[in-house]
């Protein structure tokens, strides 16, 4: 263990060069997406049922992606060992001041990926060290229980996942597998049902809709045929999920083709939190039961007219009237510490 | 004009080293596509109404991608321009004994695309040569009619397009814009509609299919969450589509959510070219005018009980009832060097 302290000596170089507050103890909370990652180093606060408010935070740092699918298997795991670093170094802390690390990352599908990235994390870390490694949704349904793992997260930005969990430990997830496997209620998929429609009436196959109009001024192209150049000219997700706003606009000025692509998209991102409710039974026996409902991402928070999150909570409340609706105030790495925090606080009271 | 000559030497080398059949007039017909490129050199043979059969080729010619899209601009040109010295090389030809050239390579979308191609080309040969630049599906056309523009051509491999012409030069096409804009009826749209089914299924999402075996069996994975992995680890669009005989075998054992994409699919191609008919009035006034419909691409040549083709020819007989289904015998290539012949014979009898 800790073999990592010499193969990567210069990130912990730091402990060896600085006097450490020894006695203080801290978790850290990593929330690690495909755009950025940030760490958190929150100082072990003794378990109470009031959380002191705001969080005490120590130190946070940041850094580029960690999604292994991204950017392969090195370079992720150098990015999550830099940042913890980091948090650790400007909280004035080094590892052996560590209780418990949450690692939530997105790119955790599968126990395999857990098992992997476990492993290698038992390299950093003193083996009293108690770790954890998620998918980071589970970061953001517990910035929206202050670490409690109980109710679902919708999270709906360039991508969509819902993700739950019962107060016994059982978890469920819908979606999040990407666009090619049918992510149709994330920013990406709103916004390629919109090219789709500019596409379909350009061809003679669709309606006409103000979406053409809207999506050409707003890439300053003049026909509909410029838009194959432009989808090739760069891929990412996040380019084309840019174009969102577009879609409500015209849906708000009355455009039924938009109105119809955001109506399905309610009904995608409804249906994959009811999915989750019900294979979880999260709504007890007789579908009253209220549970956590956390809604996370640049789609859910359009304060417009047409306000997607609002008719998702809509659909899925009329399903499930116990639905508790929470918009989280605190930031997923935040999340990620406090399900350190509560885990260890928990096991060892 | 050949300025090419000298900047690219090594290329055209050949010119100088070889005895040339200087009489002899040839014409050069292209196939760029995404997977590879194929050049034809043809003997210019006097017009005729019957063509000889088989078309006499004097040299064929092969290479890799070029379409300007996926490999950039530099590369495709370097790719067609050693492709065409190679089909003139074997044939012991030059480029003065070149009358005509089409030029039918994907990622041609816009007259801007055309413009450039052809300034190029222009550089390439001496200026009596006459230069044509098409979409490549063109030449798929072209190789249904032997040469004649007229009809329509429905194209549905990995990706899909439909593209038609009017005996008097007028053009139309629809889809063709990739997988991102909406080529649901293309193998790789067929594929990914599978594929989500399968998430959709795992998630609770959607109906049990027996999709979830034969694709997970056919890619040798053990759970549907693998399939994350697995379509990050490529994202080739040809690996995704080649999932299809599953797909069309699931129909074929009943299964109906495998049915029902192949349905949609059969919609989606069939509506691709009723737009296009119906934009260039290929079937006359009163619906029942005859045209040429030729039909290329592995989803439509799939001979199995599912009869993906067959599905789609009725669909569009049904509305447009003079519509003549054509399977080419001769590869696009050729097609692309019978309408070069076509430009050059008819307009210079």
């Amino acid at each position: 263990m800790m073999k990592k302290r010499y193969r990567n000596g210069d990130i912990w170089d730091f402990e060896h060069e600085m006097a450490v507050a020894a006695s203080r103890q801290v978790v850290l909370g990593l929330d690690g997406g495909t755009t950025s990652t940030v760490c958190i180093c929150m100082p072990l606060i003794p378990y109470t049922d009031l959380l002191p408010d705001p969080i005490p935070v120590l130190a946070r740092s940041i850094a580029g992606c960690s999604n292994h699918n991204s950017v392969g298997e090195t370079a992720a795991r150098e990015t999550l060992e830099q940042v913890m670093a980091d948090a650790l170094s400007k909280s004035g802390s080094n590892r052996f001041a560590v209780r418990a690390v949450c690692l939530a990352v997105s790119g955790v599908n599968h126990p395999t990926d857990q098992q992997r990235i476990l492993s290698w994390l038992r390299e950093i870390f003193p083996s009293h060290v108690r770790l954890y490694v998620q998918n980071d949704a589970v970061a953001a349904l517990a910035s929206g229980t202050m670490g409690k793992l109980h109710g679902c997260v919708l999270i709906a930005g360039t991508g969509t996942i819902a993700y739950g969990f019962t107060e016994d430990g059982r978890e469920a997830r819908a979606a999040g597998a990407g666009p090619i496997l049918g992510d149709w209620g994330s920013g990406y998929g709103v916004a390629a049902q919109a090219l789709t429609a500019v596409v379909r009436a350009h061809d003679g196959r669709g309606p006409l809709t103000m979406l053409t109009c809207g999506i050409l001024r707003s890439l300053e192209l003049s026909s509909p045929d410029e838009l194959i150049g432009w989808t090739y000219a760069d891929p990412s997700w996040a380019r084309i999920a840019a174009l969102v706003p577009v879609v409500v606009s015209c849906a708000e000025a009355g455009d039924q083709v938009a109105n119809k692509i955001l109506l399905d998209a309610v009904q995608e991102l409804a249906s994959s939190v009811k999915a989750v409710v019900q294979r979880l039974g999260l709504s007890g026996e007789d579908g009253k039961n209220s549970f956590p409902l956390v809604m996370v991402g640049g789609v859910l928070e359009a304060n417009k007219r047409w306000d997607i999150g609002k008719e998702v909570i809509n659909s899925i409340v009329n399903d499930f009237p116990g639905a508790l609706p929470i918009r989280p105030r605190v930031e997923p790495a935040i999340g990620a510490a406090l399900l350190a925090w509560n885990f260890l606080t928990r096991k060892s009271p």
